[in-house]
Parts: C-alpha cells; sequence; structure tokens
C-alpha cells in the first residue's frame, strides 16, 4: 500500500483539472477499482479525469515534482492487476476521448487513449479500412491500454501484435512533459525509437495520450473453417500447409481443445457442435483476401490436403455470415464458458509454435500428477504459439482447495516455459500480478537493462510503481 | 578524432582475441575504412576480429572498463559514415557467420552478426520460405547491419521494416555482458521490449551478435507491372486502389520521375524504355499471391480500372521472369543511372503517404529557385511515403559548386520535410552524417529522452560515440 497522498497535492491536482475533471466520490470511483473477474480491488484517494494532453502534463508533472505515484486506467479490462491502484492517485483516460484524424489516403487513425478499440473499427470502417487487431474486450478496452500492453488477440499471425499497428505516439512523460511523437510514417530512422519503447511498457514510462494506428485494406473473400484434428501437432503441420495455401492471407489459426467444447456446450446458451462427430482437437481457421472465392478455394485446397495427409479429420466451412460468427463464438467463449465449472489456474504462456505440442502433452503430464484429476482446458493462437493454458478444479472438487495452490501449480506450467524458450506472459502482459514472477525467469543482464531505463527516465518511479521491474 | 588507443588496452584485446582475431595490418584494414560513396574516409589503429559473442563481450569489456571507444561495422555498406572509424578501435563482425538454426515449422532462421542477407535469403529458400527484406546491397549487407539500421528496402508495404521481420536478437551491451534475448517467440510481453530498443540504434546500445529472423511463406503467384502516369496524386490514388484490388498482397509500389528513367537508359547498359511513349512519372507495382494467376488477375483489374479513371496512361505487365527483372533493373538502377550525371544532393526522407505530392511540388519549386537549373531526381518506395529526393548539378556544371551548397540545399529540403510532419532520414539511419542536421528538427523533450536511455546504457559513451544522440 502507497503512503497517503498529500492535501496539498490533492488542491494542487484540483486546481489544474477544473470542475468535472477530479472526484473524491467513492461511488463514482468504485467501478474503476474492481478488475472485472473480482480478483483485484484497489484504493484510491483521488481520481484524476484529465480532458486534454495538457491536463495529463499538468497531473502527471504535480505528482513528478511531489514523488506521488499514479496507477493510469484505461478501459480497466487488464487481466493482470495493472490498472488496480493500492493507494496511488488513479489517472483515468476516460476523457480523451477524441478521434482527431482519419486518413484513409495515408492508412492512418489518430485516436486519443480514451477512444475504445469499437470506436476505433467503426471509424475505420467508415472509410472502407480496418484496424486488425480483434479483442473480445473491444467494446471497453481503450486506445491508451491496448497500446500500453502491446494487446495481441485473433488476428496477430497475420497482422502482428499491437506495436506493428501503431505508427505514431503522444505520451506524457515521468517528468511530466509531453512527447509528440505523432508521426503519420511507415519509416523514420531518426534516433531510438521512443514509441516502440513506450508500447507495452505497461504506463510505467509514460501515459499515452493518443496513437497514430495503421489501417489496412478491407477484404472481400473470407473463408471460416472448423478442423476436427486429432494432435496440436497435427495442427502445426495444418499451419504450415495453410501458410502455403493461403499465402499471406491466414487470418487466424486457432487451437482448441474438446474439453473447451464441452464446457461451451454445456455453459453458454446456444452454441452448438459444429461436427458430427467427437474429435479430441479443434481448429478454427480464417481466410481472407481480396478476390472474391480465393479465400474459399484456398481454405478448399487446405481441407483436401489434410484429409488426403491425415491431419484433417472433419471439418466445416460457414457458408454464411452467420455460420462464421457462430464458430467464432465457441472460441471466443472459450475462457466464459470455464466460469461455472470452478476454481481455474490461468496461464497465458507462448512458445516457439513448434514447440506447442511439446508444451503441452508435457505440461499435462506434469498437471496430473500434480493436480490429480484437474481438468485442463488448453486453447489460443497456435498460430503465434500462444496458449491460453488453464487449469480447472476436478469436477465437483473444492474452488478453495484448487486455488490455494495456484501459486505452485502456475510456478510448474512457468517453469516448463521458460525451459522451451517460452514467454510466460505472451499478450496480458506482467501488471501486478506476474512482475514478481517475470523476475525468476530475466537474466541478471536483462533486469539490469530494464531498471536502468525506468530509472534513467522516471527517477522517482512515480508511473505505475508496482508494475514491471 | 578520438584520443589514442593506450598500449594497454591493445594488448589486452589481443590477449583475449588470438591469432587470426585482431590486425593492425593497415592494408588489412583499409578497405573498412571507406565508405563505398568515398564519403567518408576513416582511421583506426586496430581492428579487432571476435569470431564468438563471448569474444564480442570480452572486447566491449576491456573497452568499457578503460573507457575505450569503439566503431562497430557489418558489410560496410551503410550510406551515413555510422560504419566508418575516426581513431577509434574498429570492430568487425564479419567472422560471427554461423547460421544458428533454420526452422520451418517456427518460420525462424537464427544468424550471426556477420551473415549476409543473400545468404540469409538462400537459407530461407532452402526450406521453401522467404525473408522478404530486400537491398541493393544484399551481397554484402549483413544481420548486424540491418538490425541495428532497422532497414528498409522495397518490400515494407507489406512486411514492415527490419523491426517487423526480427523476432530475437542477442547483443553485447556496453558494459561487455552478453543479453541473450534470442526468443523465437511472436508473442512476449514481459517488460520493455529491448530487442525493439536495439533495432535502429545503429550500434550505439549494444553490438548485435546475432538474431532469430521472421521467415514468410513463398508466393506462387506474382505480377509485375510499369505504369506509365501523369503525376504522382495520380500515383497516390492509383496506390490506394492497388490495395482495393489485392488485398494484402502489394508486394511493392515505387514512384520514379521521367529524369530517372532518362539517365537509366543513357548510362545503363542493356535498359530499354518499357513504354513506347514518354511519361512525366511511373509506377512499378508488384503484386503475389499463393493462388496461381490471382496477383496476374488483380493486376488486369487494378490496370483497367485505372485507364478507366485516368490515373493509368499506359502500362505493361511482365509476361517472364527475365521481363519482371528487366523491369525492376530500371527501378534498381536509378541510383547508379546518377553517378556519370555529376554531384547531387540525395535525401532519404519520409512523409506521410497523402503528402508526398505536396512535399515533390513544394521541393522541386523550392530547388528550382536555389538552384537553377539543377536536375531533379525523385524515385522511391511511395506506399510508405519515402522518396529518394535527388538533386543533381546543371546539365555542363560544376560539381564543385553543387557540392559547394549541399548543406545549404538539404536544409532547405529537410526545413520542408519537417513541415509536413516527415523524417529526414526513412530508412538509411542518422550515422555521422545526419545526426547533427537531426537535433534541428527533434524536439529538447526527445533529445532528452534519446540521451538518458543512452546515458543509462552505456555512461562512458564507448560505442559508436559519434552516431546519434
Amino acid at each position: 500500500m502507497t503512503a497517503p497522498v498529500s492535501a496539498d497535492v490533492i488542491s494542487r491536482l484540483k486546481a489544474v483539472l477544473g470542475e468535472g475533471g477530479w472526484s473524491e466520490d467513492a461511488e463514482r470511483i468504485a467501478p474503476k477499482l474492481v478488475e472485472w473477474r473480482d480478483r483485484w480491488v484497489g484504493q484510491t484517494p483521488f481520481l484524476a479525469l484529465p480532458k486534454t494532453t495538457e491536463e495529463v502534463a499538468a497531473v502527471v508533472g504535480i505528482c513528478a515534482e511531489a514523488g506521488q505515484p499514479i496507477t493510469v486506467q484505461g478501459g480497466n479490462t487488464g487481466l493482470v492487476g495493472g490498472q488496480i491502484p493500492k493507494g496511488e492517485i488513479l489517472l483515468s483516460t476516460e476523457r480523451l476521448r477524441a478521434i482527431r484524424a482519419v486518413e484513409p489516403l495515408d492508412d492512418v487513425l489518430v485516436a486519443e487513449a480514451g477512444v475504445t478499440l469499437a470506436e476505433v473499427h467503426a471509424a475505420a470502417a467508415e472509410v472502407r479500412r480496418r484496424f486488425p487487431l480483434g479483442l473480445a474486450s473491444e467494446g471497453s478496452a481503450t486506445v491508451g491500454g491496448f497500446v500500453s500492453t502491446n494487446a495481441g488477440g485473433t488476428q496477430v499471425l497475420r497482422y502482428g501484435v499491437a506495436r506493428n499497428l501503431v505508427l505514431g505516439l503522444e505520451a506524457v512523460l515521468p517528468n511530466g512533459e509531453v512527447w509528440n511523437g505523432l508521426k503519420r510514417l511507415r519509416k523514420d530512422n531518426t534516433g531510438y525509437d521512443l514509441k516502440q519503447l513506450l508500447i507495452g511498457a505497461e504506463g510505467t514510462l509514460g501515459v499515452v495520450t493518443a496513437a497514430a494506428l495503421k489501417l489496412h485494406p478491407v477484404l472481400g473473400s473470407r473463408a471460416v473453417a472448423f478442423i476436427g484434428i486429432g494432435s496440436p501437432q497435427d495442427a502445426i503441420e495444418l499451419l504450415a500447409r495453410a501458410k502455403d495455401a493461403a499465402g499471406g492471407a491466414v487470418e487466424a489459426f486457432e487451437l482448441m481443445g474438446r474439453l473447451g467444447i464441452d464446457f461451451a456446450l454445456r455453459n453458454i446458451a446456444g452454441t452448438r457442435d459444429p461436427l458430427p462427430e467427437v474429435h479430441p482437437w479443434y481448429v478454427l481457421a480464417e481466410f481472407a483476401s481480396a478476390e472474391e472465392g480465393s479465400s474459399e478455394r484456398a481454405m478448399q485446397r487446405l481441407l483436401e490436403e489434410g484429409l488426403a495427409a491425415g491431419l484433417v479429420r472433419d471439418a466445416v466451412v460457414a457458408q454464411t455470415e452467420g455460420q462464421a460468427k457462430a464458430l467464432w463464438a465457441i472460441r471466443e467463449n472459450q475462457s466464459p464458458a470455464q466460469k461455472p465449472e470452478g476454481a481455474t489456474w490461468k496461464h497465458d504462456v507462448a512458445v516457439p509454435v513448434s514447440k506447442v505440442p511439446r508444451f503441452l502433452e508435457e505440461a499435462d503430464a506434469a498437471m496430473r500428477a500434480f493436480a490429480p484429476g484437474c481438468r485442463i482446458a488448453a486453447f489460443g493462437h497456435v498460430g503465434d504459439g500462444n496458449i491460453h493454458y488453464d487449469v480447472l478444479r476436478p469436477d465437483g472438487g473444492s474452488d478453495a482447495a484448487h486455488s490455494a495452490r495456484r501459486d505452485e501449480g502456475s510456478r510448474i506450467v512457468h517453469d516448463l516455459v521458460a525451459r522451451l524458450g517460452g514467454s510466460i506472459s505472451a499478450e496480458h502482459g506482467l501488471g501486478a500480478m506476474k512482475t514478481q514472477e517475470a523476475k525468476r525467469y530475466k537474466s541478471p543482464v536483462e533486469l539490469a537493462a530494464q531498471k536502468a531505463i525506468r530509472q534513467a527516465l522516471d527517477p522517482k518511479r512515480i508511473l505505475n510503481p508496482r508494475v514491471l521491474f
């Protein structure tokens, strides 16, 4: 818990923010103190609601001078507690709401930090463009948040993570100065790329106030298939063939175990099993391209080849937009469908793509030995080597008993990931939850470099002090 | 000029490098002191030729302790003098030659710093993959160099710059410690992305010793067209249509002015004008995709649409690989074709794509006023907003007189670029040549942040001391 905020700092903040620019009202603040899975509950004496970049700069400047820590919050959809204050001042970007520019000829959209991802999608669609970052939380997740956490999602295989979709940034640095790096350039080699340093820094090196986002063409030809397969190894081999069949047109390649399908059938109303028989694993594949029919043809080629090679056991290709949506809903409901099943140890890990089968095999063996009867729901972006590896309590078992062993169980998973050259946080970041754990897996050389950079830019460690190193 | 190197440092370096690991032979060293355009000639008393990452670490460690500056050199193809020592120790990566791994299932190739780009291409092709970074200097340019300078080239429009093609790095930090960040992951959100900080840092934050590079599928369907157009504005509008027609399949979209074609016809043996009539501007467009015939069809659609809209005046589509090569040769010879024409002020600038026409118009007017009779050859990656804007002396004019006014002339171009929100070095970096100039266009806030980061990692400023801020 951070030290109390001085009355002087609070009165200075009120003066620069003006009416409507702050709150001390517990009811107004309450929703911002709870993370959506209820795993983190925070406290703050003061909510700053700056409406402009200059106001953000004023807030950070006052706090920098006073050594007053700040936690920054966007849409409060983070999964690792980075956005929840523990006594610090809470700076919300919710009033930084402008879409400053949409330039179809440049394929650029400039939005302030508090604009939601769904709003970015809508604004891009208005000019027949697309911002290909897809998150389940897109109605709430904001520009500042997805940039600061370098969000991933389901389209990374083709378009990359958030850092590949940002052309420029505007941010308030930890000393309260505004850095205007809001360029709209695809190439700029004039010194260190501060933008790339801020992306994924989880708000510790600056408060992102606006971003120039890279738009892509809308693709008219789209094919979505739900494919029953025998094993994760078959998924990897099918992926290599998909890249061949579709060239650069593989939009998504998602893996799901059967248990996750069962959970969806049981717990998500309206879910239907897309295939008549049961298979141990499934792939949801999507291709998209410009020429009418070309994605459908590529998918057809892939499935025929996959059947002939024994990689595909059965498959269905969506014939309508509605069917495609229904197939995607099964994937998107993998996490919500677990909720009624009880306590879970969740992991967001990545390994090199070729090592996904070995990871799953060894992790399963270790989990079954460590927690007999546990239920393992593994799914995720296999095309990126990114698996959401969730270990649920035994059927009918005790939530409390399972939760009590979370840290120990996760340690086993994370140690395995590290041995395979992987990452213990592929797309969710470290936040307050995983920072300590991550220290185990970073070399002293890397930790020292990370600390030196932070110390150089935020010597008083005022921005998101409990996050990162 | 840097202070002389102490005898003690040299004897310690010899001891760790062993026989064949260093040279003081002026003849051996000479080719590394001259930049290919002969604009920079350097000096060094000692060439270090480490063969392993550990030897690089030992060299940097000794120099760090002694405060001895080092200049790092890869294939010596840099265009801004960053690789040329002025009395520092010269560290060449030429003996770091291993391709450590090629993993088609991961789409990853791990190569040491001294491997050339052409060798990377060949090793990828052996497993039916492609590393889509194309540079004219690929036979000499090395992994360490193209990573450290965040190289661009002709395929950026689709695949991004070098920073989008690197999954992991190994580097020796300025304190002589080895940072092993050689991950093969597509997603890893566990702290600051040191890799992204080192890419484009021009060797000032660490000596890159190896990189994990991202491979892409080989695409069987390819269409190359040479298109006569009326103006840069038409190029921009045609580009937007190309993205629509081809979806994500636009590999390259290059602009050339007529004067550059004339230079190629005059000065490059075997060049033929691809179109029967003369046009003021040309676009070289390439599409590539997986499905047989699909790129050709997309190109056909684009050209028909472009003709109907008055954007295309004439066009030829390559019917054979040989024709495609001949069309590309015209583009690749734009720079060599200038050489016999005399002194040139060269610029490597970027502006937002939509501002390319305005940049060209205003820059031309300014240049013609400043240097009456000058000849302007503009060409480049218009799809990235990146123009190589070259101002040649008047026909029959004096080279010396033209060269003498270079700085003044370039200042006019750079000021215009800055007004348009552009970059004075899109893909070549700053090196020793453009660092001072770049300071004019960076805000004090940005310069301070850049300096703080360097100070944090290299407090004695031993790595490439004359480069960057």
